[in-house]
C-alpha cells in the first residue's frame, strides 16, 4: 500500500472542520482506505460486492453440528432467493451478492446468481486425513481469486466475504488454533448454538484433525488443506486476489478470520487491504482478529455468518471515505482552529 | 410500547432461516423496534431525520474549551452547508438534517434547513449560578419537543440526536455527574481535545458548577436548568416528544446522553423508545449509556458530536427492522431445521 497517500489522508483530517482525531476509528478507515487506492482522497468504495463461498465438510459426519448437512443446500437456494438474512442486508446497503459453490455436497440448479466453481462435492473428513488434496486446495485458492478479479472487472470498489457450509466453524476453530498456536479448547465455540456435550466433542473432534494431520503454521498451504474447507481455501485466493487489484475487503467473522490467518501467512501485505467487519461470538473470531491487528468495526454478537457482519460494516467503511472527500476544511468553511 | 408487539418479533425471529440468536443485538434492535410501533413487523425506520440542536454555553467564559465561542456559529453554517463531517455522514446514509438554533450566542441568518428558535444568546455561566431560568428551560424543551413533532409530522419515521455548542461536554459532565451521582473527576473528559492542566481546571469548573447550584437528581428540572445547556434542554423535550409520538431515536453521543438521563428522570419509560448510537470517548458517555441500561452500536472512539455517531449507526437500526420484515422462514425457504 502507498504510504505516502495515508500520511497526506491523515494530513488532510486535521485540516477538516473537527477536531483532531475526533471521527477515531473511522479516520483509520479513510486512512487505509488512501493507502489501498493509492491516491488521496481515496475513491469511494461503491458498489460494493459479497461473495458468498459454500462448501460442505466431511468432518460433519463426526456431529460436530446440530444441522443436518443439507441445509448447506436449502441455505444457497434462500440466498440466491433473496431470503436469507445475509441477502436482506446486502440488499439494505446496496451490496450485490455473488454466491460460489466451491464444495457443496450435493448438486446445484442453474440459477441466476449462482457460480458453478465446484472443487469437489463437500471436503473428506479432517479427523482422518486431509480435508483436501493439494489439487483440491489449490483449484479453491483459484477460484476466490477468479471471483475477486471478475467482481472487480464489474465495478466493484469494495468486496465482503460471506461463506455457508454446515459445520464450517469447525475447520475455522482448527484453522485459528493452528495459526494463533492456541489449544483448540480456547478457540473452539458454540458455533450455531451448541450444548456443553457437543461442544466437548467438538474439542476433541478439532484437536483430533490437527494431530492426524499434523498441522502447523509454518506450511501454511499444507495446514490449510488438512484442516480447511474450501469455502476456506477459496476465500484466502479472494483475499489475495482482492490486495493484489488493490481493492479492499470487509472481512466477515470466524470463518473469514480464519482464512485470512493463512492468507496473512501466505502474504503479510496483504492485510493492509482488509477490514475487520465485526467480531462474532465465537471465541476464534476475537483471536484472529487481534493476531492480525485489525480492530473490528462492529461488535453486537453477531453469529450468523454468510457475510451478514461484513454488510453491516460497509456504510461504516463509505462513510469514511465520503467524510474525506466531501467534509469541508477550516479554510474551505471559514470556521476557526483552536486558541493555542 | 407494546410487549406483545416485542414478543411477537421475538418469536418470528425463531422461525427466520438463521440459528436462534446469531444476530445477536440486532435481534433486539428489531424486537425493541416492534414494540415502539406496537404492531409486528414492525414499519422500516426510514426516512430519518437528524436533529442538531444548537447553544452556546456561559461557562465558556471559565476556559473549559480551547475553541473560540464563534465556532459554534461558523459550525452550524457549516452544517447548513452540507460540509460539516455529520452532514457529509448524513448524507451517506439518506437522512434529512435539520438545524435548530436554540440558544445560540450570535444572531444567525435565515438559511434553508435552519429553524429560529433561540430561546437566549447561551446560558448564563453555570458556575456563578444557573445556566438557565427554569422559563427558558421549559422553552427549550418545548422546542425540543415541536421539533420532534414537525420531523414525525413530516414523515420521518427515525429521529436521530445532534448538537452544536462549543464547551457542550462541560454541562454535560455536570449532568452526568448529577444523575449517575459521580464524582465530576470520573465522568469529566477531554471534550474536543484539552491538555491535563486544562482538565483539571474542567473538572473544579464541573464541581462548583454542581456545587454553587445544589444541583441535584431528585430535582431534575431545576437540575437541568442549573447545568445544562440550551441544546441538553431541547433534546430532553426532543427524546419525550418522539416518545409521546412511539418513534424510534438514535442518541449521539455524551450530549444526548446526557439529556437523556434527565428525560428517563422525568419518564422512566421514555427510554424503551431510544438507542444508543454509540458510546463516545467521553467518560460520561459510557456511564449514562450504562446507566440507561442501553446497548450502545458503535464503539469506535469518536468523540466529535454533531450527531455523526447516531447517523452512523442509522443503518443498523434500519437493516435490523429490514430482516425481520423481509426475511425468509424455514417453512417459506423450504429450510430444515435442527436435528434434536
Amino acid at each position: 500500500v502507498d504510504e505516502a497517500a495515508r500520511a497526506a489522508c491523515d494530513e488532510h483530517q486535521l485540516r477538516l472542520t473537527k477536531p483532531a482525531g475526533s471521527l477515531g476509528e473511522l479516520e483509520n478507515v479513510a486512512a487505509k482506505l488512501s493507502a489501498i487506492a493509492g491516491t488521496f482522497p481515496p475513491p469511494l468504495p461503491e458498489p460494493a460486492a459479497l461473495a458468498v463461498f459454500c462448501g460442505d465438510h466431511g468432518v460433519h459426519a463426526q456431529g460436530v453440528s446440530p444441522w443436518p448437512q443439507a441445509v448447506t443446500t436449502q441455505m444457497v437456494l434462500n440466498v440466491l432467493a433473496g431470503g436469507a438474512m445475509t441477502s436482506v442486508l446486502a440488499r439494505g446497503v446496496g451490496a450485490e451478492v455473488a454466491v460460489i459453490d466451491v464444495g457443496v455436497a450435493q448438486d446445484l440448479p442453474q440459477t441466476p446468481g449462482l457460480m458453478h466453481r465446484k472443487v469437489a462435492a463437500g471436503t473428506a473428513d479432517m479427523t482422518l486425513g486431509p480435508a483436501m488434496t493439494q489439487e483440491q486446495c489449490r483449484q479453491a485458492i483459484e477460484v476466490g481469486i477468479d471471483v475477486a478479479r471478475d467482481l472487480v472487472a464489474q465495478g466493484n470498489r469494495l468486496l465482503a466475504t460471506g461463506d455457508l457450509g454446515i459445520a464450517n466453524t469447525t475447520p475455522s476453530a482448527a484453522l485459528v488454533a493452528v495459526f494463533t498456536q492456541t489449544p483448540a479448547r480456547v478457540v473452539t465455540g458454540r458455533g450455531t448454538g451448541i450444548d456443553d456435550a457437543m461442544l466437548a466433542h467438538k474439542i476433541s473432534v478439532v484437536e483430533r484433525a490437527i494431530e492426524v494431520n499434523d498441522a502447523t503454521a509454518d506450511q501454511p498451504l499444507a495446514a490449510l488443506a488438512a484442516v480447511g474447507g474450501f469455502e476456506h481455501a477459496a476465500l484466502v485466493g479472494f483475499l489475495l486476489g482482492a490486495a493484489a487489484l488493490r481493492t479492499p475487503v470487509v472481512l466477515d467473522g470466524v470463518i473469514a478470520a480464519s482464512a485470512a490467518l493463512v492468507a496473512a501467512r501466505l502474504s503479510p501485505p496483504a492485510v493492509d487491504y482488509w477490514f475487520a467487519g465485526h467480531v462474532s461470538a465465537e471465541p476464534a473470531s476475537r483471536l484472529a482478529v487481534a493476531d492480525l491487528e485489525l480492530r473490528p468495526l462492529l461488535d453486537l454478537d453477531l453469529r450468523l455468518g454468510e457475510g451478514s457482519g461484513a454488510v453491516l460494516a460497509i456504510p461504516l467503511v463509505q462513510g469514511a471515505a465520503r467524510v474525506v472527500r466531501e467534509g469541508a476544511t477550516f479554510e474551505s468553511a471559514g470556521v476557526a482552529g483552536r486558541d493555542e
